[in-house]
């Protein structure tokens, strides 16, 4: 049994880039048998850039609505907000804190760069990579998945855990990253990396109609309706490719080729694709966003089992500490 | 009904300076009818430099023994270890940091001597001041004794209190500091100011012929025995007479003027001093020294009813943030 922990940033309702490129991939990981998977909103990570409550909590149902939409399943795995454990795993990181050296933090890629471009430089942006390591360790977890950036905050992580079972004695799992190296990079609708602050996604939770006009947005050439198209050269057909299947795929290739088949008529294939293929995920996601109160039962769920591990680890903790 | 906070470092046994500079003022304040004493020993600050569990838990023992002997009502007051309610401590911590500007911590007087000094710089000693911010807001205090080197200190507390209400509502007490401008510095037995890390201190709860020793140590001049003597240049004169009454001190003010009085008979007296004014103290201390379960018991009663506040105060808290 593996123990796979995920935290994800309360950064608002996620987009078909995310869901391809983040949570289709965990969510096949947490259906294998022999993993466990940790999943939580990081909540108080992202109290370091938003100061509205109101927007962080609307964040959180969103991004939580969408992984059970996706099909991530919160009775065989951990699901649970960051800040409802916030005891637990501040306690810790105060503990790994006393460990760190300054000079590791002053020295991490993310905060040279948030330090460059933000006006707003606060100590918890400073400190966060601890509060990392406490997420990740609190629970014992062996992997965790990271992208190439993430992997010296992983390294970090790894260090502090070791520091602490050396220096009062052995407690915790020194977690591994879980390097996906094919990661594949999902263009927005103007090509450029899908993103929320290009302001270039699919949000694939959309009502039809809004959908449909996110979609009409994609940039093409202007190559006239009845010319052979090239679909290896059309973002259209790039978004369409990465949803659709070996025979559908073909199918529009043809299309693209004969000629007599505009950009206008591959944008209403892609919008019937997204209908049709996440018709369950988009009833699954209005459910939870209508009906916060099933949501908020569901993460009080995930919290209440989440809290039964993370009360182990710092039990165990404060008996070495001596604080028990 | 002001509340006075006081944190104490668990450092080990408080000496004579302690006693006078610190505790037996504090101990005074806590008596006054309109006024509720906060006073804990700052345990998860000491983790910042003391990384022996087994040390920081006999240290703590000892501070704690020497409050309740001098006469620290913890019935009346709050009596508490921090690392016992941790998760509240920690908790306001993080929420802090994230209000709190980097620059601020970094050009904290505080942190800049010992970044100079210490090789072992980590990260809880850089956010220290947060912690400290959390340990006086969470319960409310209005009043804080501090020396004048920790007004800096004291004054960031209030600045990341006033932000915290301003940003997400209004929840704090502004602490003010409590400047005792007539400090009296109590010299050690080589007339430096007494310290532990001078090794020149009295500690006034040793075994009678322990305590005879050390103050056989305290340094004087070569006037023989049968001469005269200035009882104004004299050590032993300064210490015994921050210990006697008037009668007391001009009783052996005389017999130094006279002569025939040598420093090894005032040595004798002020042991006699000590023995007889710290008599019940020394008996108070002895015995929880000796009896851990009392000592235990007390202090978990006095973590309850902190616990009650630090809940008030966090219930309040996350209710702003919507995290609850």
């Amino acid at each position: 049994m593996s123990r796979i922990l995920t935290g994800i940033q309360a950064s608002g309702r996620p987009h078909l880039g995310n869901i391809l490129g983040a949570i289709e991939p965990a969510v096949a990981l947490s259906q294998k048998p022999e993993n466990e998977s940790f999943l939580f909103i990081a909540d108080l990570h992202s109290l370091t850039t938003v100061k509205d409550p109101a927007l962080l909590q609307s964040n959180t149902a969103a991004v939580a609505s969408a992984w059970l939409a996706c099909g991530f399943d919160a009775e065989k795995n951990f699901f649970y907000r960051q800040s409802r454990l916030a005891g637990f795993h501040t306690e810790l990181l105060w503990y790994l804190s006393c460990l760190t050296p300054y000079p590791m933090l002053a020295n991490a890629h993310s905060f040279k760069e948030k330090s460059d471009k933000l006006s707003d430089v606060n100590a918890g942006l400073f400190t966060y990579p601890v509060l990392q390591a406490a997420d990740i360790i609190l629970y014992q977890a062996n992997f965790v998945p990271v992208g190439k950036d993430q992997k010296q905050h992983l390294e970090m992580s790894k260090d502090i855990a070791a520091t602490f079972n050396r220096v009062f004695g052995e407690v915790f799992v020194l977690p591994e990253p879980l390097i996906n190296e094919s990661v594949m990079t999902i263009p927005g609708i103007d090509g450029q990396k899908m993103s929320k602050s290009y302001n270039n996604y699919i949000d694939i939770f959309l009502p039809e109609k809004e959908l449909d006009k996110q979609i009409k947005r994609i940039v093409t050439d202007a190559t006239p309706l009845e010319e052979p198209k090239n679909p290896d050269t059309c973002l259209v057909f790039k978004l369409y490719a990465l949803l659709a299947d070996e025979s559908q795929i073909s199918a529009m290739r043809e299309k693209y080729m004969a000629g007599g088949y505009g950009y206008g008529h591959a944008k209403k294939e892609f919008l019937e694709l997204i209908l049709t293929k996440y018709k369950k995920q988009r009833e699954v996601f209005n459910f939870y966003m209508e009906n916060p109160d099933e949501l908020e039962a569901k993460l009080r769920n995930g919290e209440e089992k989440a809290k039964e591990i993370a009360s182990q680890t710092m039990n165990e903790v404060r008996k070495l500490l001596k604080f028990a």
